[in-house]
Parts: C-alpha cells; structure tokens; sequence
C-alpha cells in the first residue's frame, strides 16, 4: 500500500484551495490534515465538516458560531496560520495564500520539513531571495503548482539549469487577446475577467489581461530554477494545451501539454515524487487540430519585459514589482483606474524601488507597505 | 573530463552510419572504434582514413586495393561484422543494418556487453521477443534510434509502462499525404521519395509513403516499451515537429519535439546518459506558427492497422511483416510492382504467417525467408 501523504492548505477557501480538496477527496493516497483560511469561516467550517483535519486555522475572528465537529483545534486569529503549519505535522503544505501571511506560513512550513507545494508566484517573487535558499537548507521539496512551472518541473526531470538552453513559458493572451492596445486601454471588468481557457480567481484573471501574470512566471522561473533572463522567454499560445517547453543542450526539446486545469499541477505537486492516478479526459490533439504560437507584441511584450527588469534589478524590486501590481490591480478592480494604468502605474513605481543593504523579511514587508502606498498615491493624484 | 565513449557503427556507409559519424566527429566525448559496411568499400575506406578505428569490417570482398592506414584490423566477408562487434569492445555500437546481419549483429553488440543504439526499427519487429530480453539479461541500454522512440524514451525519463496511460507517436504523413488514396494507387517512384520533411534512406521514405514506417513504429514502441497496443496511438502531423507525447496517469502529457534531424536523436543515444552540447538552431514555434494535427484515414489508416494485427499475432507475425514489406518496397523500387500494391501484399503475406511453437533465431530467419519469397511469387504472378 502506498504511504498516505498529509497536506495542510493555506487558503483553503480560495480558487487553488477548493481544488486542492478536490483532488485530495479523489486520492486515496492524501489526506487532509490542516485547513486554514483568511475569513471565510461559513466555507471553511463546512470544509472541516467534510474533511475533518486534525487542526485548523482563520484569521478574523468568526462572527458566529462556526459549530465544527469534536477534535478538532480552531485556531484564530492573525498568527493562527503560522502557527497551525507549525503544529500539524504536514508532509506537504499547499499554499494558496499571498501577502505577508503567505509569505510566513510558507517559512513555517520549511522550518517544520514539509514540502511546500506553492500555487502563490507572488511569494516566490517578492521573498523568493529569502525561500528558495531556505527550502534547500531544509532539504525539503518546492513543488510548484503554477501550471507553467509545474509543466518546467516535469519537463526537468531531474535536469539542472547547467543542461538547459533555454525555457519557454505559454501565454494564452488573456481575456483581452482580441483586443488591439488602444481597445484594451478602457476594457471593463467584465472583459477582463473572462478568461478564455482557464478558470482562476479575479486577481490573476486580472494579471493575465496585462500580462503581468507572465512577467511574475518569468520571475519565478529564474527564481525556482536557477535559469538566467536569457534563458527564459514567452511565446503567446491561445490554445493553453503546452504549457511550458524546455530546450536542452542538444537541441531536444521536452514540452508538458494538457487541458487547461489547474488540479492536475495540484495533484502533481501534492501527490510527489509519485503520480497519482487520475480520471481524467485523453488530450485529444487530432480534434484540436491546430496549436498556435505567435511572439508578444505592443502592451504585451511591455508588461513581459517588466520582468526582465526586475531580475536585473535584483534585490527588493520583485517585492516592489508584486505589491504595486496587487495594488493596481485593486484599484482597477474597485474601479479606481482604468485597465489601461495597470502597467504603467507598477513600471514608475519599480523603477523608484527603494535601494537596501541586506534582503530580509523586515525589508520584503516594508517594500511591499511602501510599493502598495506608492500606488494608493498615484490612485489618489487621479481621483 | 568526461569519459570519451567509444562508438561501433555498423553500416558506416548507410544514411544512420554517415550522420552516426557527422554526429561523433562534432562531439568530443565520442571516439570511432569500429566501422562496419555492407558493400561500399571506396567510402568505407575513406571514413577508415578520416576516423581511424582500430577495427573495421566488410561483408563482401573489395574489388580492388583499400589503401588503408597502417594499424587497422580489417575483416572482410559474410561474417565480418558479427566478429568486429565482438573485437570491438565499443561502449555503445549504433546499427543501422537490416535483415539477418543486423540481427545478428545486434545480437553480438549485447553479449559483448555493449549499448545498443538502435535504429534499425526492423530488427525490433522481427526479432524483438529475442533482442528484449538479451539485453535485459546483459543489463545495457537498448537506445532507441528512431526519432520518435527516442522522443518516447526522453519523455518517459525513467517511468515505467505502468505509469502511462498514453503514448501517441506522430507521423508527417510521408511524401504521399496530398495525394488521396486513389492518386496514391500509382504513385511514381519520384513521387514517393519525395519526403516533405524527413531527409532519409529509400526503403524508410516508401515505409513513410506507406504508412507501413508508422506501423513498424507501433510495434516497435509495443516491443521496446512494454506497452500493449491500446496505449499506443498515431496521429498525422504534417510539420514532422512534435515527435511523440506520453499521457501519464495523471492527465500531465510530456512531448518531445525538435526539428526533424536524426542527429538529434543519433547524437542523444551515443551519448547517452549524458545529454551531448550540440550547435544547433533553436526551436522557434512562434516563426513556424502552427502545429497541426489530424486522424489517419482511408489507406493510412489501413496501413497503421496492421501494427495491431501484427502485436496480436505476435510469434513470428513481426518477422513476416517485416520481411514482406522490405520485398514488395524493392519490388516497387525495381518497377514490379505499383506502391498501391505494396500494402495489400503485405498484408496477404502477414495472414499466412506460419506457426511455430518457439520463436528462436532460426524460426525468425526461416519467416523472413518465406516470406520474401512468397512476396517474389507474387511478383512472378503478376508480371
């Protein structure tokens, strides 16, 4: 029989949380041990019902009673996340969540030895400097559930970035690919949000209409990989079926195709080193008939070459880059500013990054508090 | 340093053998230790000058004078190559010879301890329930040659068959694929050694016409691979740039693609497990635009068909088909018969395979044998 592998989720109630679960009442090889979430304790306490872990978490104290089943330990409050990752002995932890929370929790589960399974890149590009160099200590597995990233992961197989010629990360094009740079400039909400082949919650929906989205991958992809900016490039891929590429030294390349669907990253990452099996539907290329690819151009190569930047620049420009861009996105969201002032909002905010000596936690979060009032400035010059 | 790899080829002179050496002279970490020709002493004698192996081998006498350097041992005659494989103590011998003298050959390479990269794929479908367990027995790599096996090979990267749900080998439809089926009843021989995107040997370019290269492909994946015949699909791609996919069971597709150069996958087994540092273009699927990809229908279908008909059979059924199908591809090259004719006798031919209740060498050669002749009866019948 195999080993049962027991996942703590961070963000239970979100987008990559909800299909967390979902994969894990699928396979009998996983187990739900912690569940923690931000304020939605009407959702969680039905998850504790159906999924009974041990121990779980909510940061804003419940308004009512949340009537969970005998045994199990609520923590609440702001540090209750950290602190139940610490306790519920994980052998993987699923984090769904951004911002500071995330990026501790993310800590906590590496102190505690658990494979950290990481569906939030903006932890990676803010504190990746700090993560990265922890989980290596640890000797603990980063399992990357992006599906670009999770698509490098499998296509490496055990290959390091030395062997690597270069990578390619797919864009579909976003919700507004059919939309010429000046039409996108005042989409509305509703356009933005209605992605064409993957189904995600509003923020990244948002960031893959601006492409920032690919320029957090590409982050990433430097980050997690050890590849250099050279090595990295997007290609635009409406079909969403290859999600990654990589280009060996001998000229092989090893690509990773599939339906949109971020459960089988999910279920990749949770289930590792084994793959699980799955009831899923066969990619069926021949009814496809056609993939496409096409180079960014215009806004989208703009907001792709941010990235660039920011690797170049090194240091606490991926927290500025990130927390600006949550920022923007906000705004835009609560319909502050135009689509169109996402990106160059976040641009003039990166390139005023505040220098610093050391890359710390205290330096991540204080670049984060400083890029997030950049922006509420900028919101407010406008207004 | 790296170790250097010393290479046996066998069939220097032939398309595999010629790009085997184009492959060795670019590598450093590759070194000749042995030719063996079939017939083509003039340029088997030029690659003795230019690679200097210690041993060299040809089947029939050199009409004249081979004007060889001093120190190598060259054997001549029917048995020549078996007994430089054994002389040669090569780390992996590439084969690139058919019929009897491959097999035997192959053979050989595996009981000297050898890797054996293999691309002649008719080795495998006629003698593949000997080679497999040969060489596991020995413990050495059979690499594939084939670009699509190969491809196989790199996308399963060390998974087992119990792994996978899936796999699809891709074929460019061959030199025919904008002919319909009628037109293609008479090709001309011009029009059949045409290949789009292939650059490769005559018997392989009527196989690609056929569609019969795809079956042996079939058989091959069933053989090397242990996988049963509904795991293994065919799908028509024209660009020739998606070489195989493997579908785990867990719905994550692992491709690999490249340019069609059998240097890539030539360069990868002699090499292997090391990936070799090759100058070469980079894939760039943003200029190519599109990858298409279709069912196989009407003759091509047919064709493909008989792979299954042949993994059901089994026994001495991949000898016969085999054998069949390299008689009726020189009888359509020496104009006795018309390509539409070349399937429909393939295909009497494999209904009558004879039974045996061992398949041993000699079974394997008496098959080949038989039905290479009862191809000629056919031929004589007709003519």
């Amino acid at each position: 029989m195999k080993n049962i592998r027991k996942v703590a989720i961070l963000g239970s109630t979100g987008s990559i949380g909800s299909q967390g679960l979902d994969v894990i009442a699928e396979l009998p090889e996983l187990e739900v041990c912690a569940l923690a979430a931000g304020n939605n304790w009407k959702l969680l306490s039905e998850q504790i019902r159906l999924h009974r872990p041990g121990i779980a978490a909510i940061s804003s104290d419940p308004p009512g009673e949340m009537n969970l089943p005998d045994g199990v330990n609520l923590l609440v409050g702001e540090s209750a996340m950290v602190e139940m990752v610490s306790a519920c002995d994980a052998d993987v932890v699923l984090s769904g969540v951004m911002g500071t929370a995330g990026l501790q929790a993310a800590l906590a589960a590496i102190e505690s030895r658990a494979d950290l399974a990481i569906a939030n890149k903006e932890t990676i590009v803010a504190a990746g400097e700090i993560i990265i160099p922890a989980a290596r200590e640890a000797g603990i597995h980063l399992l990357p559930v992006d599906s670009e990233h999770s698509a490098i992961f499998q296509c490496l197989a055990g290959s390091d970035a030395s062997q690597v010629r270069k990578v390619t990360i797919t864009s579909s094009g976003g919700s507004l690919r059919d939309f010429d740079d000046e039409e996108a400039e005042n989409a509305s909400i509703t356009d933005v949000l209605n992605h064409p082949t993957w189904s995600m919650g509003q923020k990244i929906t948002v960031d893959s209409a601006t492409l920032i989205n690919k320029s957090l991958e590409v982050i990433e992809a430097n980050m997690l990989f050890g590849l250099s900016p050279e090595q990295i490039d997007v290609v635009i891929h409406p079909e969403s079926i290859v999600h990654a590429m990589v280009e060996f030294c001998d000229g092989s390349v090893i690509a990773m195709l599939g339906e949109p669907d971020m459960k089988t990253p999910i279920a990749y990452a949770l289930a590792y080193p084994n793959r699980p099996v799955r009831q899923t539907a066969c990619l069926d290329l021949a009814s496809t008939g056609k993939l496409t690819f096409a180079r960014p151009a215009g806004r989208e190569l703009n907001a792709i070459n941010l990235a660039y930047r920011v690797i170049e620049m090194g240091k606490l420009a991926g927290a500025v880059f990130n927390a600006a861009n949550e920022a923007a996105v906000q705004g835009f969201l609560k319909k502050k500013i135009s689509f169109g002032m996402i990106v160059p909002i976040v641009e003039r905010i990166l390139n005023q990054t505040p220098s610093t000596s050391e890359v710390n936690i205290e330096a991540i979060i204080d670049a984060d508090r400083w890029a997030r009032q950049q922006v509420q400035d900028e919101i407010d010059k406008i207004l």
